[in-house]
């Protein structure tokens, strides 16, 4: 990571590979009691949130992420109605999951509340429904949530985390999905960001083998373009409790009743198209 | 563009993002008649060509941007026989064209043999096809080559060149689009590399403005994952001379006699399904 000559790159060790925006100055840095934030301001991709030297977020590019890790998902499950979001402080997820008017309650459980703080004085326009009566905001460790949560009490759990790694780390493994198995009821479904396909294929195909261990009846993994991540090109994971992945509501997809800018059902039904080298390595 | 501390990074000044890989050294160094050329070796991606500082190809991902130039137009024409390609000079189109049993005969014309010949060197696995029979390398002006083409005697024009600034610059454009144009036949299909969709939809969109403004009676933008390309998401745009697009020969794609590692029909069918926001902006 550097932050000199004007531009913030970071530089992704594991894959040998880096992405910079060009900076106009910093604008907040913390240390919390759990991570190290950074905002800066861009001079093309609007804020930019930076947590522990990786890049979580920019105003420019953010619709793509927390739009394919909530529409595909909410329009695959057959009537999405209590949903708990894992991490996801920056509240763009929960922004996008809100605009599903079947959606009767949103928990939203992340550890740093300094990260959504910050999220509503650098990205107000991700915290816009934050005092939606459907939501409810807790700053706490969503590992605990989950395996305290009320058997058969959820449709559908996002997991919307860093990478696995530090804070993270213990939401990518069979005990964690064993306590969102418990938590859905029957046809419902875990999604998960699942990191870059190409570089990180490996961690993917352990995600599916644990995720089946603990009971999930069928996996599916859907890559979409993310320019601020590693390599730009990222997925989501999903797995249902069950039964097998049998399409998506795509008429209601066809009619969402609000807007998006990257989603429709044209581009759900293109995510869930693998390319070769995924179905080769996921044997799909 | 700087190459200091073992990275290569090359800053898209434009769009205010850098993109970079970790390097081991430089393996070539060359001033052509044309541009600057450079070859690294990295420690993740293979080996990585920069030309006049902006990265054309690595070995690990070149795949996505080869397969993507290539197969949606070879299964969108009906019986592609003759095809052109300008640019393209590392070979890795030719030698995914060349994949197609019913094309008799590909021209590849690029203005530097230099770029042939250290892609050779320093990219073996695309170059080889270049001794297929069918296949013609041509070094030279490729502007002139299709404004001198013989009237309706191509099925597919490839253009894969560099951004539109530079030796590329006279390849987007409405002269260069009616040339290739009177050069294809009924039924024939031009496409070109379109960079960025996020950044750069204004130049998109003047592609289909021209390319319609010659004769072209449809024109289609297909997004595909590039990560080493500014923001890692990249397009081509297609336009069909006589007809609108009516699909593609789905079954012969899901039948393709070759390997791919991304391209397959699901793929395909995904890539023509448009985001909302290029909905909006190109009207589709």
């Amino acid at each position: 990571m550097s932050a000199s000559s004007n531009w913030f790159t970071e530089q992704h060790v594991s894959s040998g590979s880096a992405i910079g925006y060009r900076i106009t100055g910093k604008l907040a840095e913390e240390q919390t009691p759990f991570q190290h934030i950074e905002i800066y301001a861009t001079t093309d991709w609007g804020n930019l949130m930076v947590i522990d030297g990786c890049t979580m977020l920019t105003t420019r590019d953010n619709f793509l992420y927390h739009e394919m890790m909530t529409h595909p998902v909410l329009y695959t499950h057959a009537a999405p109605k209590n949903i708990a979001i894992i991490g996801g402080g920056d509240c763009g997820t929960l922004r996008e999951v809100l605009k599903h008017p079947e959606v009767e309650s949103v928990v939203q459980i992340d550890i740093d509340e300094r990260v959504t703080r910050l999220a509503e004085k650098y990205f107000p326009e991700l915290c816009e429904s934050n005092a939606d009566p459907r939501a409810q905001l807790l700053f706490d460790d969503g590992i605990k949530y989950m395996a305290d949560a009320a058997p058969a009490s959820l449709d559908v759990v996002i997991v919307d985390s860093t990478d696995p790694v530090g804070p993270a780390e213990g939401l990518f493994n069979a005990k964690f999905y064993a306590s969102c198995f418990r938590a859905l009821r029957a046809g419902g479904i875990l999604i998960q960001q699942s990191e870059s396909p190409l570089v990180l294929l490996d961690l993917i195909k352990s995600m599916h083998k644990e995720m089946r261990g603990v009971g999930f009846a069928a996996t599916r993994t859907l890559p979409f373009p993310q320019p601020c991540y590693p390599t730009g090109w990222w997925s989501c994971t999903m797995a249902r409790k069950g039964a097998p992945f049998d399409g998506f509501r795509e008429h209601d997809a066809a009619n969402k009743p609000f807007a998006t800018r990257y989603y429709n059902a044209g581009i759900h039904r293109g995510a869930l198209a693998e390319p070769e080298f995924m179905r080769a390595a996921l044997g799909t």
